[in-house]
């Protein structure tokens, strides 16, 4: 019998809360595949999960963390057309994925570009497709356009500089540390500006002329939001992934109604089903290929074993890490 | 020779600085009608351009306030083929409708719907092209939904609790003023908060289960921006349309990611030709009708001669009026 390890979490608090335990056997409903899971991408939300700050959606693991999976399908239901045993297949789930095995709809697994590793492939689907919907789908950018990208230097970010580059946007980043923004600029940023010490405004009139068409923003409060808004050409449009500065801040509304702009929220983990197969869809037909050519790669920061996922949330939690944290499972 | 009179701004200031001039004879170019303006309505934009808070866009009449006009086509442009002399017509325009007479391009204008009077239709397009393309286009409200109000007894608020109910749809309208709120209701409300006294999100709670699908605001700031968003379920829409409470609010941008909401602004006034003439056809194709048989119809508070734009300013900043103030020229 087939069985598999998770790291599961009792209650919520520090790294301490979580363990590792086994599965039970589970088989794939008729449409369903089961993935053997060799490497899961770390995400903030893994962090305020065990927190208890973010519960899982309705659907997933309530208490086994994990968003993104890369892996081989081991399984098929009775009805499975699309996928076949032994396909590499990566991919998103509510939660589950600090597993080894995890049991997910065929039709949204993606195939993994040829050419990337299960390391890779484990940090690419989270940040590449909240980055690509995030600019082009939610915000509209399209080529020619800039946008702004704060913080530039998280996994995100730096997926985001790169679709930019690769669509023919350009970008402008920030983020706290120069050292480490110089660092990530090479992926992609046309422009970047040091939170508190260059001044943003200036550097959008400089390169965006009336402002830029989307800001992708993962800091959310503490200041940052009419800074954000005011660097929006009119009818532009602010996208808030994240809120690493915290939820509350002043908001000027003066110019999102003469510059008629729009803020809008996305997450990626509350989607149903037909929305994730949507964007595995929308990976395969507009990405993949630039994977495979080398176009687009993920970051990784470090990979640890899957024995080491405590580990792995303090380097997380330490914010030391440029680019994604993966967890690899072995043989 | 046809002479046209139009209240001029001769600077910015308090009603003083309009006063009645006479406008050069101005002859339709080939895809312009000339229109023999009837009457004007007035709108809050009167008051700040008058101020000098809001200059005229590109392409409009800098020193001649009005937004909407209702009169009768009295020439037309050489390749005009959409219009003929004697057309009764309405519209928007970005400035200049204080006049007796305005040109526009022959697609811009809308039919005035047959039984509406020439100051009934002045008092239609602003408020209810507003309302319905805050609702249902920008907002994307359906059959069935809910929607707040904010506030209901302005003119754009009457026409939208009117839209609502035609539509198959149902509101919570709130204002300052009991009294008043109640002598609107009878429009389309479903039901009604009094700002200060009634908890609106219990009354969101008890009608609109997990919450409103889009909040027309008129309100801005002052407190009533998170109060909005917490009204809406997830992925709903605020639309912001006016700022009658001022710009600035403090913002919880917790419920805009979980919630996955979007804020959006909205003008009439900046729109470019295309646009104007996009909502013109929209107009005659989804609402003409239901002017015609008197589904929807226009609420006037009171009509003045031409010649007392002053006083119809004063009324309008004075805040007793419910519903549209019109200025009527004489034969």
């Amino acid at each position: 019998m087939v069985t598999a390890r998770a790291w599961r979490l009792a209650g919520s608090g520090d790294i301490n809360v979580m363990s590792l335990d086994r599965l039970p056997e589970e088989q794939p409903g008729p449409l369903d595949v089961r993935v053997r899971v060799h490497a899961a991408g770390l995400n903030r939300a893994d962090i305020l999960q065990r927190m208890g700050m973010y519960p899982a959606p309705a659907g997933a693991p309530t208490d086994i963390p994990g968003l993104e999976y890369a892996g081989v399908v081991e399984a098929v239901g009775e009805r499975v057309s699309y996928r076949q045993v032994g396909d590499r297949v990566m991919g998103l789930v509510g939660g589950g994925a600090y597993a080894e095995q995890v049991i997910v709809n065929e039709r949204e697994t993606i195939a993994i570009p040829a050419g990337l590793s299960d390391t890779d492939a484990a940090a690419t689907t989270e940040a590449f497709l909240t980055a690509y919907r995030a600019l082009f789908v939610e915000g509209g950018l399209e080529a020619g356009d800039w946008c702004l990208i704060r913080a530039a230097t998280s996994g995100i970010g730096i997926a985001a500089m790169q679709l930019s580059r690769y669509f023919g946007c350009h970008s402008i980043g920030t983020g706290r540390n120069r050292e480490r923004l110089e660092a990530v600029a090479g992926y992609g940023l046309d422009a970047l500006a040091v939170d508190g010490e260059d001044a943003l405004s200036d550097l959008v009139a400089q390169h965006a002329g009336d402002g830029v068409a989307v800001v992708l923003d993962l800091i959310g409060g503490g200041g940052a939001v009419t800074e954000n808004l005011v660097s929006l050409r009119p009818e532009g449009v602010q996208v808030l992934v994240g809120l690493m500065a915290g939820p509350k801040d002043q908001i000027n509304l003066a110019p999102v109604l003469f510059r008629r702009l729009t803020l809008r929220a996305m997450t990626m983990r509350s989607l149903p089903l037909e929305r994730r197969i949507e964007l595995a869809r929308l990976f395969e037909q507009r990405l993949s290929a630039a994977f495979a050519s080398g176009a687009l790669h993920p970051v990784v920061d470090t990979i640890l074993p899957f024995e080491q996922a405590r580990e792995a949330h303090q380097l997380m939690e330490s914010g030391r890490h440029t680019g994604k944290i993966v967890l690899q499972m072995g043989d």
